[in-house]
């Protein structure tokens, strides 16, 4: 990367060495290489090492970045498109659902999920916990919320608990009409459980996508589902198959 | 917010932290109010700065905290639901457009642009400018990108620059037949020109959506929209109206 020295700029330092190290992230590193160690990068920039620390956790942010204990600092692949629309109009698990049952339990609902689903506090929810997976990595996972009167059919004898419990809650789910269904995506940060299962340190950055499955006029079912925001690109609309996986940092230029 | 001692638990102190705090905003806290100072939060909770700090990152990160430069840290509203599917099948600047146009430059396009696009890196731009406004709140900045190509009729004479120039390439978008568009969004961070617009400070988490205008069966309009992350959720799907803003911080407790 040479050894360029950074002259003193307006922006912050370490936004300057960022969009340096994106120019030369793109001119002469390929992807899952491994970046030189802190100090040497540093050194070659001229820079401390909290600057250039900011400057590496701001490309890990644009997932330009991985950084992985044992490894180091590597290139990031561009993220992966997932498509979130084309989900819409299906209920969880029917058709091309992304999507493994983990468990599920029965208890009651946080707060703000019982106010979501329009229950009582008190009802207790069946608790579908998902996984998605894409590229054989885990992108996603979901918690999804459905009253116990959305599927009064169900019976405690077949599949009493695990994941055969989860897809007979989601069969019974299935026999409502599925009237419609609203998300919304927000930044989020990984809570230890979901971290664990994405791979991600607790805190890590994620994209949380909240939809509700309307059924009857009402709430039928609330999914949370938490994506890796380093790796996901989240897609919607007609085909939700936008590449330019750059365009951030272009503008940056 | 009592005095309570953090006993040594498995999961980061700073995460611990971050969950008691999470607890005393939810039921000690309204919105608005400015949380004591840092240095005594730290001695009432038992903690180190760093660590408080890193607790009150996370929950800005989260959008239940904001921290102002001459104000101190205050406890945030809810994120304002901000529709992008709505968007959907409409030409930007066309009917109920939340975006208002600032100015419009003809120049080459970042070669990630240029390449979604499908055009050559040398064939000259419209680059739009737009910001987007929600309850007097710049919510988002965008950068619309439009290949000469895609209005032919545009002439110099009306309207050579400005605002005005942009809402004439805008029009003159307008007389293709919109086919369809395809979105995606990943997280960001704020580049200098966007951060100054929407009040946030270099390098802060953003949501970026980038949307492919399809028309004449190619890509007639490419717009890279960023939005603030602390302040909005995106929603979409059928009415994109899920009011469920704290279930990602009521999934830890």
């Amino acid at each position: 990367m040479g050894t360029t020295q950074l002259e003193s700029v307006s922006e912050p330092k370490y936004w300057h060495l960022r969009t340096v190290l994106t120019e030369a992230l793109e001119s002469e590193f390929t992807v899952g290489e491994i970046l030189p160690n802190e100090r040497d990068l540093a050194a070659r920039f001229g820079v401390a090492r909290a600057t250039l620390r900011q400057a590496l956790e701001q490309l890990e942010l644009e997932g330009r970045l991985q950084r992985r204990r044992g490894v180091g600092t590597t290139v990031a692949p561009p993220r992966m498109g997932v498509a979130v629309g084309t989900e819409q109009h299906a209920w969880p698990g029917t058709g091309e659902d992304a999507w493994q049952a983990v468990d599920c339990t029965l208890a009651e609902a946080p707060a703000a999920v019982a106010e979501a689903l329009e229950t009582e506090r008190a009802e207790p929810v069946h608790t579908v916990r998902r996984t998605r997976m894409t590229h054989g990595q885990p992108v996603a996972a979901e918690l999804l919320y459905i009253p116990q009167s959305s599927v009064p059919e169900l019976t405690a004898i077949d599949a009493p608990h695990g994941a055969a419990r989860a897809r007979a809650v989601l069969r019974e789910l299935q026999r409502l009409e599925l009237e419609g269904n609203e998300s919304a995506v927000e930044l989020g940060s990984a809570h230890a459980d979901d971290a664990k299962e994405l791979d991600r340190l607790p805190g890590a950055p994620v994209l949380v996508v909240t939809t509700r499955f309307l059924a009857a006029g009402r709430t039928a079912a609330l999914s949370v589902a938490t994506y890796r925001a380093d790796t996901c690109r989240l897609t919607f609309g007609d085909s939700g198959n936008v590449e330019i996986h750059q365009a951030p940092e272009q503008r940056a230029s």
